[in-house]
């Protein structure tokens, strides 16, 4: 089954927003044994049945973006209904949900917002839970030959969930059951894409029978390795050998979720002092439903008197050290773990940069802590001269890390 | 002049790597007054040519991207030869600095490594200062027709520094100086997508001579108005009327960063007091460089034990209205105040969900309350009942623009 994806969006073609749905379909198909054989992005208007007319000719299932909100610009239904040539008509249970959606938003309802109620003849409604345009699914059609055509809302956070429960089950039933081939992704702490492809995936690509990919983001690699069930049970253990107990999990779940479930299971609690990090740590922390259990108190302590007042750090150690320093970082540790009566504390104290770096203390160093009930404060130096966001995602990586070690 | 990006790469399709080159050259083009009419992304392999053939029918320049590397699935230079009808010839210059890199590299030379010399006839080669192989440019031909037609490097820290140093310049000389159209980007918080259209961007839309797009995110819009200079001007004082001070910046930067920055001019400071956002609002406060001199203080009181001791929010308070009410973050706000000694303060507590809703209290709501220093507390009810992360990104948005009115 050949798989076409267009993506519509002005936007995407401007540089204004980053097309990220290529990518997320081509890792959702492929578990499926499909594969995007082509992606096209053109703007809104005329451009787009252009587009979708040549997709037609050569695809079997199309995945289109885009182009189902409310306003002018908007105009993949009429598109779409053009080229089947078909007609538009108004469900009323679409214009329903949508009225009980403004509704509950506090919105006033405007005409406009109905265009959205408008669906193609023939046409199978995709919920959509995350806002106010439906996804529309037409199935394959013979006379004029058109493909299994399905149109998605552009905004990933309507996308993604939309795909997952209504897109996902018809694919899977099109694509007629197991793939011959399986991917399995090895997710990775603390180890460069280069030493995780020297110390594994080098002999793994000599093998011929294995696909060998990474994917690298700050301080974290996915290895993944795609074959048939045998060649990958033959090979894991060469990799859980190779990488070790820098293998956080193979189940694609992110570290804060990792720490978060581990914590759950265990019991414990854990409580963030952050100083250059400045609430990401928190962040990602409660970004996992069900933080609540683990994560009682957060410090974002940026300046000296935060620090002084809210986590008990010494003036004079302040004084005496600085402000990015190893005893900073542990008494700031120390202080949360006391204030918070929690079983760990993680702090971080360092220089996010663009400014206030020295040639003693340059931009991206950063000191990481993690304070334990009943054990010694430990405390690591860590260097991340980056831009000011990669390093607060490189820090606090770090610092999970960290506490994913106490956790094992 | 019709501009088209092909991106090839197996890696952009299977969804390993997330394509930015189409948004980058989007932004790249524009002030020269160009626009990427379509973009299109084919695997490594046999599609190249296929799809590069069809880019030669519609388009002025190509900008195409990957299979430039040594393995025998980069067939870009044999694609584009075979297509023109030419010759791949060795250049002995290319040879050398290939030669030359590998040794100061320290490996060992490689026969394939050789393939990245060959070029088309006739094509200016773009020297690539942080890879092996080289870009190529192959100006327009008129028989067979062929396109301007530029081979760029895959990695993007590859590609950028090229692009600006040798394709740039070109284009700049093909698009004959100066654009007749800019782009105004209106950024908007507080109303609605429909809301804006209504307002001011069906009347733009009828006037024939302006391009109207829009771009929505939580709680964000952008107004985007493409047109002469002349035209921009008459019509601004329409868009200024009808968002009025729903808009908050025409220079493109964030709702934080308009904020860190407004604070930092009035030299007030900003303290945070957070629940259900969990850190969030400090980290997009913290994500602003400079952020240090306006933001010092930020609490993450998720249990009810971290509102009483980490901001004095009375227990009978919680106990009488419940965490997620309106004293209490009312209460919270005016602790944060108290205990930073800072201007402002903001608050929020709220159910993130997916658990923890009932009929009185549904998942989604809100309370964002202000503290102000010598004036009363704010406190205004919302409800946002969506995913955790979008929740938590709407409520932090919303928060902010309670402070910018502070600040405006």
């Amino acid at each position: 089954m050949t798989v076409e994806v267009l993506n519509t969006g002005t936007e995407l073609l401007l540089g204004e927003v980053v097309n990220t749905h290529a990518a997320w379909f081509g890792k959702q198909l492929f578990p499926l044994g499909l594969r995007v054989s082509r992606q096209t992005t053109v703007p809104d208007g005329g451009a787009i049945r252009e587009a979708l007319s040549e997709c037609f000719e050569r695809a079997d299932i199309v995945l289109m973006t885009g182009g189902l909100g409310p306003t002018t610009d908007d105009i993949t239904r009429e598109a779409v209904a053009g080229l089947l040539g078909i007609e538009l008509v108004a469900d009323d249970a679409v214009r329903r949900k949508i009225e009980a959606m403004v509704a509950e938003r506090g919105h006033t309802m405007r005409e406009r917002m109905l265009r959205q109620a408008m669906v193609p003849e023939g046409a199978v409604v995709l919920p959509n839970d995350n806002g106010s345009a439906p996804g529309l699914y037409l199935p394959m059609r013979s006379s004029p030959r058109s493909p299994h055509l399905f149109l998605l809302p552009g905004p990933p956070r309507e996308l993604q969930p939309m795909f997952t429960e209504s897109v996902l089950p018809v694919l899977r039933q099109l694509s007629g059951g197991q793939p011959a081939r399986e991917c399995r992704v090895y997710r990775i702490v603390g180890l460069g894409e280069s030493a995780v492809e020297e110390s594994v995936g080098l002999s793994l690509e000599k093998r011929g029978d294995l696909e060998v990919g990474y994917c690298a983001r700050p301080n974290e690699v996915d290895l993944r390795l795609i074959g048939t069930r045998e060649i990958l049970d033959e090979v894991e253990p060469l990799v859980l050998n190779a990488v070790g107990s820098h293998l956080f999990s193979q189940k694609g779940e992110n570290l804060e979720e990792w720490v978060v479930a581990r914590l759950r299971k265990l019991g414990r609690k854990i409580a963030t002092a952050e100083s250059c990090s400045g609430g990401l740590l928190a962040h990602r922390l409660t970004n996992v439903p069900g933080a609540s259990e683990v994560f009682t108190h957060g410090f974002v302590t940026y300046a000296n008197e935060a620090k002084i007042s809210g986590l008990g750090v010494p003036s004079s150690t302040l004084a005496m050290h600085g402000a990015v320093s190893e005893p900073v970082a542990m008494a700031m540790a120390d202080g949360a773990l006391e204030k918070s009566g929690a079983d760990y504390a993680l702090s971080l104290t360092g220089i996010a940069g663009p400014g206030g770096g020295s040639d003693d203390k340059p931009v991206g160093l950063v000191f990481i802590a993690i304070a334990r009930r009943g054990k010694p404060t430990l405390c690591k130096r860590f260097r991340f001269p980056r831009d000011r966001e990669t390093f607060k995602q490189l820090a606090t990586q770090t610092a999970l890390d960290m506490l994913r070690h106490e956790l094992i």
